[in-house]
């Protein structure tokens, strides 16, 4: 597709691709059919997800050519992958954050929202580049904490009391229930929670590198674990993968960018489990603002192991492609 | 007046002409007929922030000829215009952050913190060097920040209680009073606000660059227009210009360390409404300190859309001067 | 020592002199002798630190070897030093901080917590390096506030009631006790409070270089006078040492680092005072989340003064060693 002009007809071919690549690289696809299985699982999980996907995709891709990005990356789906989580996150978070269901106007938000994970990783992109790290999804995570503190700011959402403790004190962990979370982790990195939509997240990744697949469940499955270490009972939580989603990423980012070895996959779990304490901390940082953490624990943590990682004796080598214009 | 040294008696010309310089730098300007402008706007303004701007600025070119510091980056303000911001920001804000009259101590840790705005210049400046990026007005943030948290925890201050909620409901928005914002928002860049101060502003600009007075102008609008939407009625403070300041700078920073061309500035503008965004985010993390955000959502904007801007295609060069010892 | 192999018995000698020499790492020493002595202070101040730092050490430097770090790295201890910290100050703080005795479990946090400091500094470390800068004790920073965080979500402590206000108003200063609290600063960086401890740390450091040993004297007078200024009587914390142990540090790493010259030296005070100024500043901030500041004052304002020692004249010459892998 490379070689054909934005300006031709096949521009159309060329953006569906480019959408598509776009979700799948939010979990280091870089596969259109990837995007595509992922993309019915967000339909399938949550259909307001998947349509904000889209639009935020669209609006990421329009705002990179006019500034002027490199076609490869804007074709790799480096421009619009950020987008994709403010469209899946947005659409799924806001009404328990806010707690009223989705006005309209938020959709225009969004927008905005999706506009700024383009500039933030031209920007932080050529930064860390300094430094040969990717900005993974820092830019969205950066967008998406600023746009809903300023709904917020701008009246949006009922003043949720919050919630009275809960009195339940039970202390037996129900194991298939936490295996259950490490599937749903899956689908809570585009803050879907649904088996089939997970399944689908697995599978599609299994299609464009199954070591990819293997390493990302295995980060959820540690990070569903060490979420039994730093939460309380009762463990509603884990069992609703909410602890994996982390460990996911973190596992799949080292994996991904680095060359795997013994030492890079040791790594790699550690990243997991080290994501998840992160995520762990923030929790009640994030809160006190009345937000959640995102995918930002993810970010801290592998932005550090992945340095370690290049740091640490010279057998592996880096290689993710250019990720910046 | 480059050729004359430090000790000869010209020493004194040249402390006025790189004070009037760093007061303009705060803009952007490098000018002493600018700062002039602006300086007697300051004391049309706010007498205590003209002295203080001067106080400071004296301490800050002291304490970098001490520090060794270059002769051309002294002598065009730039170890001095955070310490500007010391002065005039601290006389400006103190008795409404802290509930009472400013005492006289307070102007001791004024230097102290004037002092520590050198350092930090110094030591954040070439860390951001590495990336070509400025350190804009973080010095300024860091030393006030901490420099006023310092002071809450020495006892300044009356405990003030949280102002109870406004019951007026005015929904209907002032469109001339949104217009005065525009305006006044240039004053807020050194915690003034007064008309004529404001328009001794433009007017400085001007002469030192139509451009880059245009696009802090556009910027200043911008910022206003985008604190409706990050903020909720009454408007009371787009009216007074305090959702202008960040996007007058973010605008002109763009502008001034970019050549201009129509992609920078389409940047310019995302950047005035991005740094808005995030003075609305940043408003209730700050506010939890008892802390106003000073202008720190400009630079966290800013350095991220300078390096965007640097990011995204060859045809931009940087034209900023070395800003750094 | 380095001319054996890891694998030969002498690994028994090798891993006690990187032990020791980590413990002496934290105030800069790099020296066996200087760590045993600080570590009989350890141990007279409170037997558990002693434990700790000896149990995290090992942790540590089985992780390096593990992940492949250098070898010259390893001996020299800065493999170690932050997980020395890890040791000393969870078992010293955690029952102030968690309104209780240390249960057992928590001994498993502190082995993850030290190994994730050797990850983050094999990452930040070389992140870091890029600009000529240390992490110094930031990896201890972050592991240490993480694990705390974790440790509160899991159900660990009691929940404190902020204590009464005291309403004792001695404002009256004990200049002896001040001159007590800059002794007992020393003991603080090991978060151990005996003046024992602290003298054999002087002791210790002044077996490795007289001028660190009154460079750390001086910042940590220095930032004790400061506690003066940025707290508010009764000044109990200012006689106990707390606000001198980031001062002592801060004027340490700049001695330590730089070729000493009466500019660097200049640059040492401040930097005393100004990591006094922002451990006051913090002090809310971190309460916020039941944190106490550990030695993040310390690390923030001695990066933005290395750079600014390193950017200003040339006369200046960075000595630390290689502190990353």
């Amino acid at each position: 597709l490379a070689k054909f002009s934005w300006k031709s007809p096949v521009v159309v071919v060329k953006v569906i691709d480019s959408v598509l690549r776009g979700i799948a690289q939010v979990a280091f696809g870089n596969n259109p059919l990837t995007g595509l299985l992922i993309l019915i699982g967000l339909f399938v999980g949550n259909v307001y997800s998947g349509l904000g996907a889209i639009l935020c995709s669209l609006t990421a891709i329009f705002t990179a050519k006019v500034l002027n990005w490199q076609d490869d990356a804007v074709a790799a789906g480096h421009s619009n992958f950020n987008a994709v989580l403010i469209g899946t996150v947005t659409t799924a978070l806001y009404p328990s954050v806010f707690g009223e269901a989705m006005p309209l106007p938020v959709w225009g938000y969004m927008v905005i929202a999706a506009v700024f994970t383009v500039c933030v990783m031209g920007g932080l992109g050529r930064i860390m580049e300094g430094h040969n790290i990717p900005a993974l999804t820092l830019p969205f995570n950066i967008a998406v904490s600023t746009t809903f503190l300023c709904m917020k700011m701008a009246g949006y959402g009922t003043t949720t009391d919050s919630p009275s403790a809960d009195l339940v004190a039970e202390e037996a962990i129900h194991w298939g229930q936490v295996f259950r979370g490490t599937l749903l982790a899956a689908g809570h990195v585009w803050a879907v929670e649904d088996v089939a939509c997970s399944c689908l997240v697995y599978l599609a990744l299994f299609i464009f590198s199954p070591i990819l697949a293997l390493a990302s469940y295995v980060g959820a499955a540690l990070g569903t674990f060490s979420g039994l270490l730093v939460s309380s009972s009762p463990y509603a939580a884990v069992y609703h993968g909410v602890w994996g989603y982390n460990g996911f990423l973190a596992a799949g980012s080292i994996s991904f960018f680095m060359v795997p070895n013994p030492r890079i996959l040791l790594l790699a779990a550690i990243n997991a489990v080290f994501a998840t304490f992160i995520q762990s901390a923030l929790n009640p940082v994030y809160a006190a603002n009345g937000l959640p953490v995102f995918t930002f624990p993810f970010c801290l943590a592998s932005v550090l192991m992945l340095a370690a990682a290049m740091a640490s004796g010279p057998p592996s080598l880096r290689v993710g492609n250019p990720t910046f214009p």
